[in-house]
């Protein structure tokens, strides 16, 4: 033995401190104040705690850990290795005595904050620190001289394991408490929710291990939601549905109409899109084999409508200026008030939204892509029906909505269709023959491959999703077979029999069409279409850049599912974008629950996305002028260098200028969407 | 003008301080912490800040009040004159501005704190201070710029108003928020809750005055509710019915067991018992007029199983020792949580359970009574089916509760009945004669006046109540029909004919019987079930004094609807208490109700009964050995005068002793009721 206190040295950490002679790992760790779990309070069960001693000599430490740096293996420990078996050279912190100097190793499964790295390279890690805790607890028998019911003794005893002076409970636990606690012969796992005061919100007989929680994206078009456990981060199931709304409409604003409309209307609407969210919950449940009894903590993103509709509320102000909220502050209920079938006790924590136009998927997309962190001036575009738009940098973020309609979904277009196999989703054109090449969701084959046809015999050929028309018109642009103006020329002017006559212009034949596909073109329409859409956002974007006071920025991230199937280069060509270096531009995928999932896993995500909301400019673009010049004037496809000198620097873009066989349509009005 | 501050003095507090020239009455209560009312906020709208200068020459101050000492009316207050009335003298303190010295009454109505003296003589008075405030407030309209939502803004203009950092609102508001806020023309009254966060539970378009609670009493037999002001402390309307869960037991244990041996047992109890307090609820508010979006708060007490069945929990455990409670504690609650019909946002307050046999009941008798703030050593006794037992002093207060049985409520009693129209319950018996007379419920005459039979015409004479077969064979005892053993005698030993022959014992004919009405007779077999009630009362009364070491108390307090109709020398006469001088035995009435209204109309009575239950030290009859003898003692009716020397001076007992015709049964056992 020493003659001194042993010497501790925590890694990663490197934290460390003399503590006396039996002293457990655990308890040193507390001690000390390093981060090593623990959900059984150091009885041997939970094997949280686990570690690995480091034996031999440490020369940067100067120490030497002997084989008898820490106490044999007790029978505590020997009994778990024999039942649920320890990892060679783990020792169970709660059971491991300190008895001379010694180096510990924490793996990163036993801290508690440890760390999950998203998958995309560009991404930043989520720290785990869930609003779920779970707490192994022996609880005092009851006594007939000590009247204390079952739960104040239960609530006693987490108090006394977690510190804590006040501890609520959750009422719906109250009915099945008596049952569980003797089920569990007096020990039993408790889950504590801290976001708000801490709230027993379940309980298990016995040790229970599993918590889950559920992030969910609630679109106008489509729901998606993945269950994700508490413990480790790990997305254990995933699945997505349409959103049952749209049979009352398919953009918002026509659900708003519908609740205005008819009385009832509104209530109608909260009910669809609740009774799809406990459909997709049960299929997220089934999926996983997780049981509803676990799934304990649940957030939401959504645009506001959908945000209003889902909490019960009437949108019906949100369909008239001033476009007033009624709350846009971060919501923290019971799931059962959602009318939600999760856990009988678990907890629902709805994202913050922005302003009346801005949802809380964007202030989810903001936790997520992190712009007020970002050293350069960072352009955030969330394309959708509605696109949201955020730019700033660590100065300040601002934030607007742009009407950009359902163009860019495939809506609104002659061939176009949601994503799905049997549709277009990339297309290449050659510039000198003016033939395209494309793929088909569903097949790796490009359409001048062998075995394309048999590829997709299977679906056939259906349309054009969204991101394939973005990528056709960009590269009927680059081929130079529509002019800056966005005619298509006839097959004169573009040397190309591809080009037909279509009523009073000209249509681009993608698909002369079989047996199985009917034909399909690319018109003029279509063109003007998503010159519409592409104007929306590059004006809301540019409204945005005039009230920083900027002329380019740095970077833009594209996000929304849409977001990741564009080519930043086909972007650029049609200027959905301001003018960037093309790889400048990233995807940041599902942005938004991305940003549900972080504020799942990671409870001061809330507070910094609740923070970060109150301090983002809002800009309303249907009150501000700039806004309407901005989006007139963003019509024409890029052609003159000049807000253009990177994306012509990178791409040629022929100076080409077509009758199209006719006068093209001048801009029409348009109507608001949100 | 003076040449110093003026100077305010507020009567009946005699607060003082100068205040400047010019200064509002409200604004210098304010300053100087007078307790005045507001609740528009100065607006003169809620006109409850009304005060009366008092003019003259105060003696006592050293002041003269002149008639400039405050501003003339303005035009608010002509205003508020015109359309709603003040009383001659009066003024809005909100608007009068304090001039010159003066002196200000400040009438009862416009104390915040005022107090409402309980009808009967003895009791306290309670201090108004309900949970539930109302504010009126203007709140600021949307604005596209700043895109706070409307309920962000509500919260501002209360948290300005109220002095809050934090405030809530239930979720239940946010539907109507919008439309409620819009049709006030964004004013608003919000109801705040405050015991717990403080939350919005309630929100009316414009200024709304009324705000109300519900007082309830959960008895195994009957429920009744007191819909209350929760500003003024009026009960509005009272109503009463049958606890609905009767048809599954007539006493707690019969519920107990129906819980156990029926699939969903306890579930049909708990919709039972909740149902009932619906449609009591409907039938107050329809009593009333009261809006249900006015009834704000509810109060709850009742007994261990009526608890754990209203909360939804299986009162099984209750049935078997160590008779654990599921949770003993006060439950605050959300009233839609109850499943109850109150406004959308309610909350319930359940006082706290004292035991597993000593309920919430007991708790509010306690709250009522007041046993711990007592000089003298008091036995307060809550008679019902089940007796609930305290004695104690500001030194310090023991329970236990007793399982008397039904006895007293006229179960078990060869003629007994609940207390209901056609009912006997006062009886006097001469005793040179041996002949009755009696007072039937639903008429005012006695049997032997004229137009008794007339009187009772409509109802027939249909049985004895509990307090009746109290009185009566008290009164058989003091005219020498029935000796200390509880035996009746026969003809030949009373000198009666009216003593006859009942199989192996005699009976008492109380009424011969007629055309319209059954004969009445009392048993000795009714005499022996009312001495096993009274023993098991006794018993419980002597346990405590065991326990606290005494060998009498100075007063007894008779609690619950059935002590308010026993008289105290019949009870005295029985043994049901132990001998104390008659004058020393007074009744509380309904004292659990009363509890619960005072919990309902004042915080901090719940803070208060929550500490008393924690410090009143619980003994469980079930255990001690002692209660066993007590009650083994105590079956005999008083006689000797050693345990009553009191009760001997008051009152003859005569000193007989009967054959009773044959032998009497022997005390047979028990089974515990609670």
């Amino acid at each position: 033995m020493p003659d001194h206190d042993p010497l501790v040295i925590f890694m990663p950490s490197g934290k460390r401190g003399h503590v006396a002679a039996g002293t457990t790992v655990l308890a040193a760790a507390r001690e000390i104040g390093v981060d090593l779990d623990s959900v059984c309070g150091g009885r041997g069960i939970c094997s949280k705690c686990q570690v690995t001693p480091a034996y031999g000599t440490h020369a940067k430490h100067g120490i030497t850990v002997g084989p008898d740096a820490l106490s044999p293996k007790n029978a505590v420990e020997d009994r778990y290795d024999r039942v649920r078996g320890l990892k060679p050279g783990r020792r169970l912190g709660c059971q491991a005595q300190i008895l001379e100097d010694v180096v510990i190793d924490v793996p990163p499964e036993s801290q508690v904050h440890r760390q999950v790295v998203r998958k995309r390279a560009e991404a930043r890690e989520i720290v785990l620190d869930p609003a779920v805790r779970l707490h192994y607890v022996e609880v005092a028998e009851p006594d007939m001289h000590k009247p204390e019911g079952d739960l104040e003794r239960l609530l006693a005893a987490l108090r006394a394991e977690m510190g804590l002076d006040a501890l609520g409970v959750d009422f719906s636990l109250l009915p099945s408490l008596q049952k569980t606690l003797r089920q569990g012969k007096w020990a039993v796992t408790a889950a504590v929710y801290i976001d708000g005061p801490p709230t027993v919100i379940a309980l298990w007989p016995g040790y229970h291990e599993a918590a889950c929680g559920l992030a969910v994206d609630i679109g106008s078009t489509t729901i998606a939601g993945h269950l994700t456990d508490l413990a480790s981060g790990e997305v254990l199931a995933s699945s997505g549905m349409m959103n049952p709304q749209i049979r009352f409409g398919e953009d918002v604003m026509s659900r708003v109409s519908h609740a205005m409309m008819n009385a009832g209307g509104a209530a109608e609407l909260t009910t669809a899109v609740r009774e799809g969210l406990n459909a997709l919950i049960d299929a997220l449940l089934d999926d996983s084999g997780v049981g509803r009894d676990t799934l304990l903590d649940a957030t939401f993103v959504m645009n506001p409508v959908m945000h209003h509709l889902f909490l019960g509320i009437d949108p019906y102000e949100l369909g008239q200026a001033p476009f007033a909220l009624a709350t846009g502050a971060a919501q923290r209920l019971r799931a059962a008030e959602l009318g939600l079938d999760l856990a009988a006790g678990a907890r629902a924590y709805v994202l913050p939204l922005i302003a009346g136009h801005v949802g809380a998927d964007a202030a989810a997309v903001a936790l997520s892509e992190q712009p007020h962190k970002s050293d350069d001036l960072v352009l955030v575009v969330d394309v959708g029906t509605n696109a949201e738009i955020l730019l700033g940098d660590k100065t300040g973020v601002l934030a607007c909505s742009s009407p950009t309609g359902p163009a860019f979904e495939g809506a609104q277009i002659s061939a176009g269709q949601r994503a799905a196999p049997g549709a277009i989703e990339r297309v290449e054109i050659d510039p000198a023959t003016k033939e395209p090449r494309f793929r088909v969701i569903g097949s790796d084959l490009w359409s001048d491959e062998e075995g394309f046809v048999e590829a997709i015999a299977g679906t056939g050929l259906t349309g054009i999703c969204g991101s394939g028309i973005i990528e056709v018109i960009a590269e009927m642009r680059m081929a130079g077979i529509v002019d800056a103006k966005g005619l298509i020329g006839t097959a004169e002017e573009t040397g190309s029999p591809r080009c037909i006559a279509d009523g009073r212009t000209q249509a681009y034949v993608l698909w002369q069409g079989d047996a199985q596909s009917p034909r399909i073109t690319v018109t003029n329409h279509d063109i003007r279409a998503i010159q519409m859409a592409k104007a929306a956002l590059y004006a809301g974007a540019r409204l945005l850049m005039d009230k920083r006071g900027v002329d380019h920025v740095d970077r833009v991230v594209l996000a929304g599912a849409f977001g990741a199937h564009i080519s930043a280069k086909h972007a650029l060509v049609l200027g959905m974008i301001p003018d960037v270096p093309l790889d400048k531009v990233a995807s940041a995928g599902n942005a938004a629950g991305t940003g549900a999932r972080i504020a799942l896993l990671n409870l001061g995500a809330r507070a910094e996305v609740e923070q970060l909301v109150r301090e983002i400019e809002k800009v309303e673009t249907a009150v501000e002028p700039r806004f309407q010049e901005h989006f007139v004037a963003a019509t024409a496809l890029p052609n003159a260098a000049d807000p253009f000198p990177r994306l012509r620097a990178a791409v040629a873009l022929p100076d080409v200028h077509f009758s199209g066989g006719a006068t093209p349509n001048g801009p029409r009005r348009r109507r608001r969407r949100s």
